[in-house]
C-alpha cells in the first residue's frame, strides 16, 4: 500500500495541531502592555509544544523517507500517534493558563509519554512490515533517545509533586535532546540519495 | 479526471474534522484534578469519534487505491460524504457534554447512519464510473459490513429511548467491526503491488 | 512555474473554510430536542455555503486540470479569490443566526458577488498566461453561467429590501445552476485523457 | 532529503494561519448594519495580514522551486519561520480590536520583523545547503528588499510612540513593495522551465 496519502494526512493533522495551539493565546480586551503579562506563561507553554510537535513532524518525516510501503496496522499505529498528539493543545493550554502548577504539568508529562510510546509502536509496526533487516530497522537501532526520553518524562512527573518547575525544565531538556533530527536515518540514506 | 486532488482535498477536510473535535475539550479554569472529571465523558465521546473518522479515512484511502479516475458525480458524492462527516464534531460534543443522554445519543446515531449511507453512495457512484467488472466492484462485493452497520445504528437509535448507554455500546461495537481495514481491497491489490 | 503547490495550498484553504463553518453550529447547553430549533436556520445557512464552497472547489479543480503552468499574477488572482471565500463563514454565520433578515442576507449576496468576480479575474489571468487559443480559453468560452450568476445575485440583493427570503431562494437557485460541474472543460479534455 | 513534504507541511500550516484569522471577525449578535462598524478595523487588520501571509507563501513557493533538496537545518529554519508566522493571527486580532493603538501596533511590527528575520535565516540555511554558486544563491542576490523591509518595520515601530497610524501605513507600504512576487527567481528559472 502506498505511503503517500498517510504522509499527506499526517502532515495535515500535525499542521492543524501545531497551529490551533495559538488560538489559546486569547486576544486581551484592551491595548495596554500589562494585559500581555498573564499570556507569558501561555506563550512559553506554546513554544515548548510547538518545538515538540515540530520534533515529531521532523522524525516522522525522516522515518517515512526510508519506508517503502505501509499496511493496515501501520495506518492505525499512525492514527494512534496522531490521537495522543491531538491532546497536546489541550494540556499545553491547561499548563500555560495555570502557570505550570502541579496537575497540569503532570498531565502534560503523561501526554508526552503517551506520544513517545505511540511513536515507538509506530516504529515497531513499521519494522514488522518492512522486515528486521530493512534499512529502517538498521537506522532506528535500539532507539536509545526514545527510551531515555520516556524515563526522563517519568522522573519529571514524579518531581511535579515537589516542584513542577523542575518538571518543566526536564521537558525542555528532552526537547533539546531531540532538537537535532535523527542523524542515524540521514546517514543511512546517503547511499540511496540519487535513486529517490 | 485525475483522482489526486480529490484525495488531497478529502485528506484536508478529514484532517480538520478529526482535529477540531479536540477543541471541544474546553480547558478548565483552575488546576485541580476534579476539574477534569466533567471532561471524561467529552473525552470518551471524542475517542469514539476519532476512531470513526479514522475508520472512514482508512476505508476512503483503501478504496481510492484501486480507483483509476473520477468524474463529476464522484466529486459530489465525495463532498456529500464530507458534509455528513463535518457534522460529527457537533454531535460528538453535544453527546459528550450531556453524558450520553437520549437526544444527543440519537442524533449521534443519525449522523453515523448518514455517513454510512453517504459512503455507500460514493461507492456506488465509483462503481458506475469504473464499471461493474472493475477491480473496485469485485473488491467491495455485496458490502455486508456496511449493511449490518446501518442496521445496528438503527437498532441503537431505537434503544436510546430505553437506555442511551446501550446505544453507545452498540456504536462502539460497530467501530470494532470496522477497526480492521478492508482486507478485501488489500487482497485484490496484491497482484498490482509492484506496478503502482 | 509549477501549478502543483498552488493547487495544494488552495485545497488546504478551501478545506479549512468549508470545515470551520461547522464551528458556528454552537453546541447547545442541555440535551432537549427544543434546543436544536434555533440551530435550524444556522444549519440551512451552513448547508447552502457548503454547497457553494463545494462548487468553487469543483470548478477550481476542473479548471486547473487544463492549466499547464502558472505565473505571479495567477498566484495573486488565486489568493484574491481565497480572500473573498474566506469571508463566507462570517456571512454564513451572521445570516444563519439572524434567521435570514435583511442586512445579513445582503452581505451574504455581496460576498457571493465578490467570489464570482474574483473567480472571473482568476480565469482571465489564466487565459492571459495560457494564451487566447489555449484549451482553457476554448473550454471556458463566453462564461454565460458566470455572468448570469452575478446578475441573479444583484437582483437577489435588491429584493432583500422587500423580502430577504426571496433573496435566499435566488442564492439557492444559482447554486442549482452550478451544481453540475463544468461539462465544457470535461468535454474538451476527453481527447487528452490518456496523456495526462 | 526530499523537499516535497516540507512544502506540503508548510502549505498546510500557512493555509491554516491565513484562514483562522477570519475567526476573529466575531459574528455580531443582531442584524443591524451598525453592528458591523466595530468590525471595520478588524477587517482592515485582517486584510493586511492576509496580504502578508500571501506574500510569504508566494515567496516560499518561488524559493523552493529552485531548491533541489533539504536537510535538518532547513527543516528547523522553516519551522522557526512558521512559528513566527503563527503569531500573526494573534497580533492581527489585537491590533484590529483596539483600532490601531500604540502597543498592539508595535507588537504587530515586532512579529513582522521576526518573520522577516526568520525568512532570512531560512534563505541562508538553504544557501549553505545548496552551495554559494547554486541557482538559489544567484537568484536571491543581496536581498535588498528583505533588508529595506526590516529597516522600515523598525522605523514604523519607533513612530508608533508618536502616531500608530503612520506605523500602519508603513506596514502597508512594505506589503506593496513585496506584492509583486520575486522576479529574480522567476527570471533565473526561465532556462529551466521545460525540464521541470
Amino acid at each position: 500500500m502506498d505511503k503517500g496519502r498517510l504522509e499527506a494526512f499526517s502532515d495535515g493533522v500535525i499542521a492543524i495541531i501545531i497551529t490551533i495551539m495559538v488560538l489559546e493565546l486569547k486576544v486581551p480586551h484592551g491595548d495596554s502592555l500589562e494585559l500581555l503579562k498573564p499570556l507569558i506563561s501561555v506563550f512559553i507553554s506554546y513554544l515548548l509544544s510547538f518545538i515538540y510537535i515540530g520534533i515529531y513532524w521532523n522524525n516522522h518525516h525522516h522515518m517515512f523517507q526510508v519506508v517503502k510501503s505501509v499496511n493496515g496496522a501501520v495506518l492505525w499505529a499512525n492514527l494512534h500517534l496522531l490521537f495522543w498528539m491531538s491532546l497536546v493543545p489541550f494540556v499545553t493550554a491547561w499548563m500555560g493558563e495555570n502557570n505550570f502548577t502541579k496537575w497540569p504539568t503532570i498531565f502534560y508529562g503523561i501526554s508526552l509519554i503517551m506520544c513517545g510510546v505511540a511513536y515507538r509502536i509506530l516504529v515497531l509496526s513499521l519494522i514488522r512490515h518492512e522486515g528486521e533487516n530493512s534499512l529502517l530497522a538498521e537506522a532506528v537501532g535500539n532507539d536509545f533517545k526514545g527510551r531515555i526520553s520516556v524515563v526522563i518524562y517519568a522522573i519529571a512527573i514524579g518531581l511535579a509533586w515537589i516542584n513542577p518547575c523542575i518538571s518543566f525544565v526536564l521537558y525542555g531538556a528532552v526537547a533539546c535532546i531531540w532538537f537535532i533530527p535523527d542523524r542515524r536515518i540521514e546517514k543511512k540514506m546517503i547511499g540511496d540519495e540519487h535513486t529517490t
